[in-house]
């Protein structure tokens, strides 16, 4: 009898209809022994009706008040969940953040998971109960407000439990299928992925695949909690993450991400002196604004450019923070282009491959696509170009690798060091 | 400098342009100089949304499950109204009913307030800042479940945490601008009444006024905390409710009640022994049904008729309940009458005067009304009617007290004992 988180996503919980079928699953589940823990997410759309009435009442609404405003989504959903699931037979409990002991740091509307006590969650379970638990909400342990834990928190909220509890599984469910080489909307022929590192996962999350949220992945792969992508729509197998395995060496290159929505912004006429950078990154952290990609020109007459990238959405918070910032260390300006998005391909095989950068810049220019920025790391490769290239770069990636074939059929994987 | 509790049902938060309108309202008073903490409901309709959803899941919800999900409403409210008080410049912050230690019982759906902690409300209100909380919830101290305090609780929690934290009054704002000698929906020439003690306010309330809850009152009433009802849209008065004044037993009746949605359960054919009444009545009120008006027929061989009257939702758990008491006690049958009502007059003059039973039911047999039972204390009358009687019951009896004139000109007040 194995112990199982399972969690299901807004879309998945979007309609009384939708409820029921989430319900006839674990229902199913449930009765074929295993003990269930099932997260859920608010239904479809109602967090962003909390939102905009929440901004319609003030442009900039306090993050302590929206975190007890979007948390009440989750218990929504999770109480329906619970009263569809006692209504079938199967007996369920419905939890919220704080009743699971669910504690987080004090950053509201981001808050990270400190511990999960969970005492209520195993009564429930030695109590033969499905315990239905609200997802993306925990509290401040110091002050007892609500906390979430940003958007995609309920997949967070679930490995986190898994691994609290013990589960032998966490099961992510979705309105897709599985993980796929690249966005099927883009690339028709994409393939659905067997299996993947939690590392590629990592890359492909934060590099904007929008399939798992990154710190549900940093979780499972902290505690080897292995994590399956599943449809909650059909009954296929979907796509395993977990810790690298032997064969997942044989890929070079899993898949091609891409993200929109993404901003650059250069700080011109930056005093070459050490500690600037430092300085401006300081600032810009200070805020939890998400710095990406950073790249420093070289030096000319002791001047320098500094570029990083950030969500577009923070381009505004950003400039602003700068704005002291320039003046301070003597900078001319900051300036921010709104009109940009990355594209990227993650395999844990490059690490033994050579060649797979050399390649993605090739394929890229062959293309006439204009790269603005690159990053890499061990298993990936990223590059900044301009909003209006990003389908065409992803194609001209996917194709590069030809991540359209089975792995075996793949003539790049022979390429070996 | 006073300390103010006041309280918005659900018309009164029903909209964004709503809650803008009550913050405007609750940010006047701040500046005032008043320490003010906001009780809110529900938008109107969101409590009757969650609990549509439940039941289409599920015909009979576990009662634990739906106070989770009925819950969340007040939370949303709470949260944007202090949004838009905060967007006003009104320092406010929003709390559940967990977080100001609202610690009831655990009766789900009904629970009754044990007592209220209030530190973060203090904390709050020594910060200058406005709390707004949300009304109707509470939680079990022994299980740290969600628990509501039944339709309306929101009055209730207002009223406790105005006694609570020894505040100066307790202002309920709702859509009616105060407390009317009837239902002017029906006597078109209701009057506003200015002041009502306790008692008549309980009385009116529990015979079926919705102005106030009932036990919003009763708080009211045992810890003396005076309440004024007043309207969200306009500025007057309102009706205070108070603790009982010289001036308030000139007034013989000072309103007429009525209650539809009533129900007449008579148990036929009982034996007349000691003990079966009280056997009829732990068996319904271990359910926590709310029987009203009871008679007991004189006995006839032996055998005798018991009646009672009770909410009409609660007819089928009742007739349920009794089907087993029949048996056991060897009663006849158990019989149901959906169509009746109930109307009633009040007022804390019926203790210095006579003749007002006798007037009312004079009234009514001149109308051709047909009286099924009558209950009366010292200051109330109540009559049980057929259901297409209620309305023209409530005008004669009206007409019959002259309700419609102010106090000083009704001549029925110098009829004195």
């Amino acid at each position: 009898m194995a112990l199982i988180v399972q969690k299901y996503g807004g879309t998945s919980v979007g309609s009384l209809e939708r409820i029921r079928h989430v319900a006839r699953k674990v229902s199913a589940a449930a009765k074929n022994g295993d003990s269930l823990i099932v997260v859920v997410s608010a239904m479809s759309g109602e967090t962003d009706r909390l939102i905009e009435m929440a901004q319609e009442l003030c442009a900039n609404p306090p993050e302590r008040e929206m975190d007890l405003l979007m948390s009440s989504g989750e218990r929504v959903s999770a109480a329906l969940l619970s009263v569809a699931l006692n209504s079938m037979g199967a007996p369920a409990i419905s939890f919220t953040g704080r009743q699971i002991g669910m504690l987080t740091d004090a950053v509201h509307m981001k808050a990270r998971i400190r511990r999960i006590t969970g005492e209520k969650l195993r009564e429930a379970l030695d109590g033969g109960k499905v315990a239905v638990v609200a997802g993306f909400q925990g509290i401040d342990e110091s002050t007892g407000n609500v906390t979430t834990l940003g958007r995609g928190g309920s997949d967070t909220s679930a490995v986190a439990i898994a691994v609290a509890m013990g589960a032998d599984l966490c099961e992510i469910y979705t309105d897709v299928d599985g993980v796929y080489t690249t966005d099927p909307n883009i690339v028709p022929n994409a393939r659905k992925i067997e299996s993947l590192s939690f590392d590629e996962m990592l890359e492909m999350a934060s590099l904007g695949a929008k399939v798992l949220q990154v710190r549900s992945v940093e979780f499972g792969k902290k505690y080897n909690m292995p994590i399956r992508v599943k449809s909650t729509f059909s009954n296929e197998e979907g796509t395993l993450v977990t810790s690298e395995r032997k064969e997942m060496e044989e890929v070079v290159v899993s898949a091609v991400a891409y993200a929109r929505d993404q901003a650059k912004v250069t700080v011109v006429g930056v005093p070459d002196r050490p500690g600037i950078a430092a300085r401006i990154f300081t600032s810009v952290a200070s805020d939890e604004i998400n710095v990406d990609m950073i790249i420093q020109n070289t030096s000319a007459g002791g001047l320098t450019d500094l570029s990083f990238t950030i969500p577009k959405t923070e381009s505004a918070k950003t400039m602003q923070l700068l704005e002291s910032v320039v003046k301070e260390i003597g900078a001319r300006e900051a300036i921010v282009d709104g009109e940009i998005g990355k594209v990227s391909i993650i395999g844990v095989g490059m690490r033994s491959h050579t060649g797979v950068a050399a390649r993605a810049f090739k394929a890229l220019a062959d293309g006439g696509i204009n790269i603005m920025m690159i990053s890499t790391s061990e298993i990936k490769v990223s590059c900044v170009v301009s909003s209006g290239e990003i389908d065409r770069s992803v194609r001209i990636l996917h194709d590069a690798f030809e991540l359209a074939l089975p792995v075996e059929e793949r003539s790049f994987q022979e390429n070996r060091k």
